[in-house]
């Protein structure tokens, strides 16, 4: 395993509170299983927008993340001191920004976030069954729905119209479900008993994608994504096949989301389905996610968790770093250290477990987890 | 009340077996209760296309419906006799197509969805505070996501290219956004106990709405919804405000559903959150749905449960008719009749309680909800 250099962004709000706890835990894992590692802080909060440059990031800032081999980010989004309503006209799109400027400027087209129920985990269902979800979102991550290209006529009069178009090309599509079926086949490997006996009660293959469209009110790229997905099926005869309508796919995460495996859904589709597989494995404190390109290093990966930056609780030290470290051993399993990341996630599952109902600081869940990890070694 | 003429469309899969028992509710409520009203069946299922017609509905159907005063669904899309994989790519588009020509040929621009958990429904949350539960979710029905203007470049081509433009127009946001506060005021008359407690916690106005957008992603329109929804919010000062992104929106259903009032929503971000609205309220079952134009009624407005069709289990009498009848009770409502409404929705109620964990056929539950109304007659 060669040196890997990574860039350490907290961003702003809890952004830098859990980057902080990120940072020790990476320090602890370097030192102990003498891990290739150096990083560097790269400090772009959204807050400097209104501070000191008008701008988030300097100009030549694709260039400078484009060094480093991952990107590991806190969260970024805190509107700073705008005040309602103009909060509502301006900042999400400034301030969020170089989230989107990176996952497309890098090319970053996947997004995968995993969700697992630990034990100990805060439990939104009612269901017991609830306990054996395992699935594996992966989001379309560079065009759909996202591609902002649109606008306003007539803007603030009474015959505005604003228009919003969503662009899906057959690349685009094909390395996506492509790279679904491949995750698939990857857990088929290490397949669970727990998932495959659900899938099996319905007769279906012990590893399965789920296909999420609404082509029947958009058909346009609903068609798309269905024949692509039926053509590529045909390399992965192993794998087993579903479709469900966005609408349903949501109904169908809190009825029983333990039927699924991997979905894989477009920008915005996926943006919601991720969001909701988060609270099904506890909340977004516990959410990890990555931004890769799985067909090329070329560019840094992105590591970040699914929570926002949550400027009402900021700088309190009341944030869960957990979903921050997850995200951290995505990390290291992308950068070949996968016994360093499973021990990572071992630990945060058995403090996860071992302070069930307590209400910890942030630096405390950290001091936890690192304890655990100091006794497995 | 004048005399009332209305279409009953049963459609296909369970909505032939779930309109078969609203009719009996119907004529039953209509001889008790003395109601001036008269229907008529038309029939026109998905099935047809395949079977008979090369089409669903005859050409004159758009002006066969708009003789009546409203029109009562059943449900639609069963696929007919088609195998996989054609069914992909075929029949949703034409099947439920129908539905989206009566929303927007006969301009019914909102869709409302009430989401209140009734005693003995289904839980899915484990969550107690769950049974307060009590939101109106009100969806954008006429533009937006769902004007279905795009198309496929280079179809079948490694250069394919499909889009789908959105179109948002400030007159169909600004009526939609004033409806959303008309419902709320309306509430807020009506204002119940517990909402208000969950409410003012949060030091919010007891009756509130919450407007959905996307507009970190897909500013053009998020920002006309913004502004809009600042400025009708003008107009009705003693109405709370919140704003959501659609993917926080979604965690929150399933987190805090009880701190949500009236939810308004474009036509897409309203499908998924009315599927999830109808998974907190007991799911598909018992969700009731109406499109109208809450301006006119120079045409007939349209109610249908939130179910689709269900060709898995449709000829086997296992479908719960309780969303559709609790839709004839939004119909009756709307046509003047709230008492004999409030009596359906009530004994629904009550058979649900007096019922809970029996597996029932569809008539069965009929009967019990029939044998309620006796009872309080
Ligand atoms: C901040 C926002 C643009 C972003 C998205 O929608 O992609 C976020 O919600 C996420 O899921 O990472
Ligand atoms: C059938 C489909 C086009 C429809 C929609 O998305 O509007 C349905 O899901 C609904 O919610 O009524």
């Amino acid at each position: 395993n060669k040196q890997a250099n990574i860039a350490l962004m907290p961003g702003d709000g809890i952004g830098v509170e859990v980057m902080a706890e990120a940072e020790r835990v990476l320090t602890f894992l370097r030192d102990q299983d003498d891990l290739p590692l150096s990083w560097e802080v790269l400090d772009w909060p959204s807050t400097a927008w209104h501070q000191q440059h008008g701008q988030m990031m300097p100009d030549d800032a694709m260039d400078q993340v484009r060094r480093y081999d991952a990107l590991l980010l806190g969260a970024l989004g805190d509107p700073g001191p705008l005040s309602e309503p103009d909060r509502y006209c301006l900042p999400d799109g400034i301030s969020l920004a170089p989230l989107l400027r990176f996952r497309k400027g890098l090319d970053l087209w996947a997004c995968e976030r995993p969700a697992r129920l630990l034990p100990g985990a805060p439990r939104y269902l009612a269901d017991p069954r609830a306990a054996d979800i395992d699935m594996l979102v992966i989001r379309e991550n560079s065009e759909g729905e996202y591609v902002n290209q649109g606008g306003r006529l007539g803007q603030g009069t009474p015959h505005e119209v604003a228009t919003q178009l969503e662009v899906f090309t057959r690349r685009g599509t094909e390395r996506l479900i492509r790279h679904a079926f491949r995750a698939a086949r990857l857990r088929l490997e290490h397949h669970d008993e727990k998932r495959s006996f659900y899938c099996s009660e319905k007769g279906q293959a012990p590893a399965q994608v789920c296909l999420i469209t609404k082509r029947n009110a958009q058909p346009a790229w609903g068609e798309l994504y269905t024949e692509v997905f039926a053509e590529v099926a045909k390399e992965f005869p192993e794998i087993g096949l579903r479709h469900e309508l966005v609408d349903a796919a949501c109904m169908k995460f809190v009825q029983c989301p333990w039927e699924f495996d991997v979905v894989v859904a477009s920008n915005l589709h996926g943006d919601i389905l991720t969001d909701l597989a988060a609270v099904l494995s506890g909340g977004l404190g516990l959410a990890p996610s990555c931004n890769i390109n799985p067909d090329s290093r070329e560019s840094p990966a992105l590591f970040e968790p699914t929570h926002g930056s949550a400027p009402d609780i900021a700088g309190q030290g009341k944030a869960n770093p957990a979903a921050m470290l997850l995200t951290a051993a995505m990390m290291l399993t992308y950068l070949g250290h996968s016994s360093s990341a499973e021990r990572l996630r071992n630990a945060v599952a058995a403090d996860l477990l071992a302070s069930e109902g307590q209400v910890r600081s942030c630096r405390e869940v950290t001091a936890g987890i690192l304890e655990h990890m100091q006794n497995q070694a």
